[in-house]
């Protein structure tokens, strides 16, 4: 990471699939800048959602063609239930209905979502053509917009149709988290927590001292942060790409967290909101497994609760309920699971586990 | 390639993605015990069509049965008029309302549409679970179940959504060809003789004089002739994964082929009578631009005619439609076109060339 006045960029090293991820206050107005320098670009496909393009929209495509493009924009449907094939299909139409050829580009500028669901469009059009992830949600900047997952919901359960297909570049303008709402901010820091807890006590030490600061959105500490998770991230995908063990640590309170989210209708809790849950019933069970101490259990509930977030599965959710769906989560292998648990704050081995064995951690 | 007394094995040598392609009489009978071979194989999705299912689908699961597997078997409706997504999601419905998991293995048991929709799906299944190939028509055995390419149609055209994605096997049971109807079977012929034309002197001396064996489908030809076409295939897969620039040369025939295909609606020419009139359309324009003799073309031009294959554009095809179809083919970089030229039987090299110029060829 080369630290500057102003960002700092991060090398993802994947060979001949390397890409940058550039972290910077202000990145947003020099994104045409950015894609200029990539080589041989045909048609720019700016892909991003209803509420997204009324922030951000203009300055993105205006910035395209201060650099000579002339973007095609594709405005989806904002909102987790369109994450689906139908609004695929709608990037498709409108990049085919173009004529677009394998020099295409597909710019996806937004959250998790249109990220998950452009990048997905990338990797199956004309077999594959190059996708840019320009991530203005927090969770988009620290964790989704790196490391090539793309997907989309299917109703049997969440990103069960999708690709590994690794951007060519990702710019994260940390000033677009100002618009952010604050519940979806805070579900960002769960997952910057999270890459805390399992890798980084440096990191976590940092958020625990400047979490005010942090929650004001302060760029001179966010800065650093995301770019911090972005390295941790990185380097996590450069050793285990197509997750096959090691990506896994990156689930990290997501067994019990996607559970809540199936056994609560995704409707309850943001997806952030549900993984400082699984957390702490994680990092507890640890403490009950010996795998961790107490000390190390108490310092990411009480990181999580000062952030302003959910700690405690709601007294009217059932453990069965959650029990049950752990049982289906789809990293399921045989009866077993795999289960993330950390040995200290910032640093992390996989066990395997029951899933009743998992529930454990919920009961105080 | 080992060629043993009743068969063929062809490695594709891709580093990490390297699989056998098998060629053999009876080999369908042996499908269970060759994907049992395989390691950590969890629920077995047989995939084929209601043409396919009726012929060989029984044998196929029996085959799997015996080896100890419970295949699930997805039986998709027949016909290039459904290589589309919504044929895509069946598969995903039913792998997914099974409860699938990664270690899954989708069998694609069919022709090219088959093998082309089954292994997108898997491509992108829980973003992307292994497939084996088990190629039934002429066309898939030498050409479509080897190299990766999956995709299906869209309104804008054909194969303008899809994937590269290796399958782990290849199963090629030249008995199947057996039920082919003829005009199938012999648009087969026309991609054996491309591969012939671009590649390979002697494979096409062995067409010339075997034509009436291969006509009868004799299998003791059959077979030989099969397993040479996927190793002229597989080497230049190994050269050219993506389709970059080498893999284009696979071509050889389909800029004319594919428009005329356009330019009649999908539905007068199967796509290897298509190609064969291609393919005689670039020799003839080969000639005048030098690249081959005239006893080259002229060669080209009798053996697709000996095989029973269209080698002229009906005179009720305007070729304006095709020089227009030409202009809009997705292969199009610019204002030229990728074109391939055999510079005599059995070699060739790419050219760029305007639409207008390859419409030459068309003119007698």
């Amino acid at each position: 990471m080369s630290e500057r006045a102003r960002g700092c960029e991060i090398e993802v090293r994947l060979g001949q699939r390397a890409y940058p991820v550039r972290v910077e206050p202000g990145l947003l107005g020099r994104l045409g800048e950015l894609v200029a320098a990539l080589a041989g670009v045909g048609r720019v496909v700016l892909v991003t959602d209803e509420t997204v393009a009324g922030l951000y929209g203009e300055a993105a495509a205006s910035s395209l063609r201060a650099a000579g493009m002339e973007p095609l924009v594709v405005v989806l449907p904002a909102g987790e239930e369109h994450k689906t094939l139908a609004t695929v299909e709608k990037i498709y139409d409108a990049a085919l209905d173009a004529g677009i050829d394998r020099r295409a580009l597909i710019v996806a500028l937004g959250g998790g979502v249109v990220g998950d669901v452009a990048a997905f469009a990338a990797a199956t059009l004309l077999r594959g053509i190059r996708v840019a992830m320009v991530p203005t949600s927090l969770l988009a900047q620290v964790d989704s917009s790196v490391g090539g997952k793309t997907g989309v919901n299917r109703p049997q359960g969440k990103n069960l149709v999708g690709a590994f297909h690794q951007p060519v570049l990702v710019a994260a303008d940390p000033q677009t988290l100002a618009t952010l709402p604050e519940r979806e901010y805070r579900a960002g820091l769960a997952e910057v927590v999270k890459m805390a807890a399992i890798l980084d006590a440096t990191l976590f030490e940092r958020l625990e001292h400047e979490r005010r600061a942090l929650l004001a959105r302060d760029p001179t500490v966010l800065t650093p942060v995301v770019a911090r998770c972005v390295q941790l991230k990185a380097e996590v995908v450069e050793r285990d790409e197509k997750e096959s063990e090691l990506r896994r640590i990156l689930n990290f309170g997501h067994t019990v967290g996607h559970a809540l989210e199936q056994a609560t209708g995704y409707s309850r809790f943001l997806h952030g909101e549900a993984v400082a849950i699984g957390m702490v019933a994680a990092a507890r069970l640890c403490e009950r497994l010996g795998t961790c101490g107490r000390e190390d259990a108490g310092r990411i509930e009480r990181l999580l609760e000062e952030l302003g977030l959910p700690t405690e599965v709601p007294a009217d959710v059932g453990l069965q309920e959650i029990e049950r769906a752990i049982g289906h989560d789809k990293k399921a292998v045989g009866e077993k699971i795999a289960f993330v648990a950390i040995t200290g704050v910032g640093a992390c081995r996989q066990l395997m586990l029951e899933p009743a064995e998992i529930c454990d951690g919920l009961r105080r």
